[in-house]
């Protein structure tokens, strides 16, 4: 029998897949994986696990890698659910590890006993085990990378017995397993042969070419076909620059909005993004009349369901250099006649006076340093950010894809601590902070110099403005009075500062986007239309 | 076709369960639920879900009915999921509905689509559903209703799509299903009748007494049989006033330690609790050699895998009057001979001059206003208040049974907004309190008078000493320096008060247990060894 645990085997594995940061929340059945916890790890505590998987997906999101998570049993994966709905959504790659109570009690259901574990994060996690020997986990745990790591990336969970870990175990080696998978060629070849044939190719630029690292790439491609490049609707990262002249602008999640976004369009090029993102229904087509739909897609299942069109699944990073490899643009013979594509106007600037939003966007556009990334989720402020905040470096933005909130601040956090040399921007609305404020505290120990923007408008305002959809005027539950954002930052042990006039704002920016340490700022901010 | 909408249909019908509380947090797809919100309802918001379910499992728990939830889409519930499951572990009724993107465009996965909704709080809900048709979401909440009243009471789930509000339904008259069932007779009779015999019979009180209102019946059987009663392992409910000369203390939950607690009874009669609640390793007998277990419990299921003896599933009221009534006690002819049992002495008094938690108890016990409730999740000092704080009145204690953190703050709230004419004591610690601070804010928002007493540590204090059982002494994790209190009551708005030194506490508790409205005492305790 071997000498090793299966606490020294999954740490020399952890180890070998880079999985050095534990993000987590610890409890008594969590106890025996960090008796001596290696000196080359370092634990990042959460104050609630929905706060420990957000700060867990921005890290891994940032650095385009797996993040390691270890909650609590049932309890711990409970409060984490929606935070792990939000990282499938993002595909996130995270390994997620749950205690569980000792085997030899588990019949008499004990203290903390978590029922069916590996069917709690279910639909929201691409495989969990709970492996029927203590000396299968280390394998379980390797096979959760792998799998995580395959495209479409998320999360993997495993539930581990609280005895397991002292137990004897096999040595195990890390693997190399692809995690990227190239287009059919011959769809790819007609792709690219259609695109070279369009006389109007609009793209469409979703999240995974992002995720992807395809930022170069899929320039290149807009710039070789004059096509115009829209973000497709609820896009949660930046996929091309907003200040490309090329750049159109963000599609609405509303089917007959994007077809009229994209008139003029006789070819739909949808680069990692679904087909499409809705929020409100809508009837008739999803593209203009006799446009023709091309997806690459890395997600299988969106490749699936895409209601037209060609579906080719593919790394988009991979996708999109084959089309650049094989197409014809508009700098070559056919594309000669290729006109630039009409882009939309974009915003005028916005006189100071109010402090509104689009004010505070407007200038934290003009102040921020190079470089700096936002993490947002300041849902009734995304229109003012799209006018007034374009994002123009890669990997330079993050919000959720899932619509949830308790995201961005936690997220930001993690962000920060895997970009130590770029200067993270959270935008929060009120509401969204208090959903995850205790994500001021971590970044307080880690002495992540986040600048934690809080748009303060004493509601949820996005809910108020989509009542009117409905046509709803009064709705219960949407107001966020008595709020005090500098004292609950005091309360965490952040910084802060709070703004209510306008001639105040810059000065209060520049102090929040020079600190060395995690800092807050907390804007009270009225309506376009409303008296201060 | 009938005039009726959906929406008319169901409030209707909540309006006949009283279910006219709704706890929430909304989002887009729940607005049409809220259109014409009826005068008589009122909505009461948590700024995250976990704080919405714990409220409402607070209020379901104090004022012994259902509560109604309502929940945002898949990312509503995956928040709410540690406090389903906490609320599934103690029995608190509530039918949860949870909004879902419009019917005609799931088949595109919509922004905020639910997949697989009712899956998704799976295993912790009694019942769940996404109808099929707009018109059977009446009958569906219904059905939810009598599902989450049935014993073992719990958690029952209904997705909703945001389109089936304004959609026409019958009307659905509310109708009258049982809630508890009786015992068998012929069973209860044997029990009866060895209780009767039995030299020293020992009872241990679990949870379900106080849930089925079984106060004065379990007073009168114990008393009847001069029988020690101890409070069953973790148990989340007082079902014995402590301060009883019969009552015998706390079950510790380790398989060793009750069997030597039970040494010397020759029937265990276990009412209202699984056999037994373990958390940590244990081999041998579960009761003492030559005893005799019968165990009634209003759970099938604890009923189905509890080791030894003979267990009866019925309410508990009902269950134990029939104990009462069928049998012979110590003050008749055949227990005469009974002789009064061996009580383990209580604790003595702690004097001043440490500010521990055990001083911090005894003075909350010598302070508090007649007839308050205790709501309690500070792990590490819960031995000090067994035996510092006896709970003597009927329904005046709270604890979760699941032992997860972040249900107290919120419960509290809850508990008080059900029982107006008793004051809450909200005994909660730092690390408790961080999982669910945003509560704070909901019992400002309701003028609810808890006392918050967070007990501060700066430290997950139990882990630490938890650790210990596995002779772990360094953990990371566990430290929780620079939390401020009283600044985070400010930000929620709510008025607070610091001790630190044992002279200050008397006429802090004193301001705090005072109060009409919610107040925070934050104190500074050390242990009992260390210096301050």
């Amino acid at each position: 029998m071997s000498e090793l645990t299966v606490r020294e085997a999954t740490f020399a594995l952890l180890r070998d897949f880079r999985l050095t940061t534990v993000f987590g929340n610890p409890g008594s059945t969590e106890l025996p994986m960090f008796r001596d916890f290696p000196p080359d790890f370092r634990y990042v505590l959460g104050l609630q696990e929905s706060v420990v998987v957000a700060m867990a997906d921005g890290f891994a999101q940032a650095r385009r890698d797996a993040a390691l998570v270890n909650l609590h049993s049932a309890i711990g994966v409970g409060h984490a659910l929606g935070s792990i709905f939000t990282a499938f959504r993002n595909q996130s790659p995270l390994v997620i590890t749950a205690g569980q109570q000792a085997r030899s009690i588990l019949p008499f259901e004990p203290f903390l006993y978590s029922e069916q574990a590996p069917q709690l994060p279910k639909p929201y996690v691409k495989w969990s085990v709970e492996p029927a020997r203590a000396a299968d986990v280390p394998a379980a745990i390797a096979r959760a990378y792998y799998v995580a790591m395959q495209a479409p990336r998320g999360p993997t969970f495993v539930s581990i017995p609280v005895d397991d870990w002292d137990r004897p175990s096999e040595p195990l080696a890390a693997r190399r397993v692809s995690s990227a998978v190239a287009g059919d060629p011959t769809l790819l070849a007609e792709a690219a042969a259609a695109l070279s044939r369009a006389r109007q190719p609009i793209i469409v630029a979703g999240a995974s070419v992002a995720r992807d690292g395809a930022w170069d790439e899929i320039i290149a491609l807009a710039e070789r076909h004059q096509a115009a490049v829209w973000a497709s609707p609820m896009s949660s990262r930046n996929s091309f620059p907003e200040d490309h002249k090329l750049f159109a602008g963000f599609l609405v999640a509303d089917r007959a909005r994007i077809v009229q976004q994209l008139a003029g369009g006789d070819l739909i090029l949808v680069l990692g993004a679904p087909v499409f993102t809705y929020h409100v229904e809508g009837e008739g087509p999803h593209i203009p009349a006799g446009a023709q739909l091309l997806q690459l897609t890395d997600d299988p299942a969106a490749a699936a369901r895409c209601p037209v069109g060609i579906s080719i699944v593919t790394n988009l990073k991979l996708g999109i250099a084959a089309l650049l490899q094989q197409s014809v643009g508009a700098h070559s013979v056919k594309g000669a006649s290729r006109a630039a594509p009409s882009i939309p106007p974009r915003a005028t600037r916005t006189p100071g006076g109010k402090l509104t939003d689009a004010y505070l966007l407007q200038q934290i556009a003009a102040l921020r340093p190079a470089n700096s990334i936002v993490v947002e989720e300041a849902p009734s402020s995304r229109g003012a950010m799209h006018d007034r905040l374009p994002i123009i470096d890669r990997d330079g933005f993050f919000t959720c894809a899932s619509g949830g909130l308790g995201h961005g601040l936690p997220a930001a956090v993690g962000v920060a601590l895997a970009s130590p040399t770029r200067k993270v921007i959270a935008l929060i609305g009120d509401g969204s902070a208090m959903y995850a404020i205790q994500g001021l505290w971590s970044a307080a120990r880690l002495g992540v110099a986040v600048a934690f923007i809080i748009v303060n408008n004493s509601s949820y305002r996005a809910l108020e403005e989509f009542g009117r959809h409905f046509s709803i005027s009064k709705l219960p539950g949407v107001q966020l009075p008595d709020l005090d954002f500098c004292a609950l930052a005091k309360g965490h042990d952040v910084h802060s500062l709070s703004v209510d006039r306008c001639e105040d704002l810059d000065a209060a920016l520049q102090q929040v986007f020079c600190s060395q340490v995690p800092m807050l700022l907390e804007v009270h901010v009225e309506k376009q239309g409303e008296l201060r």
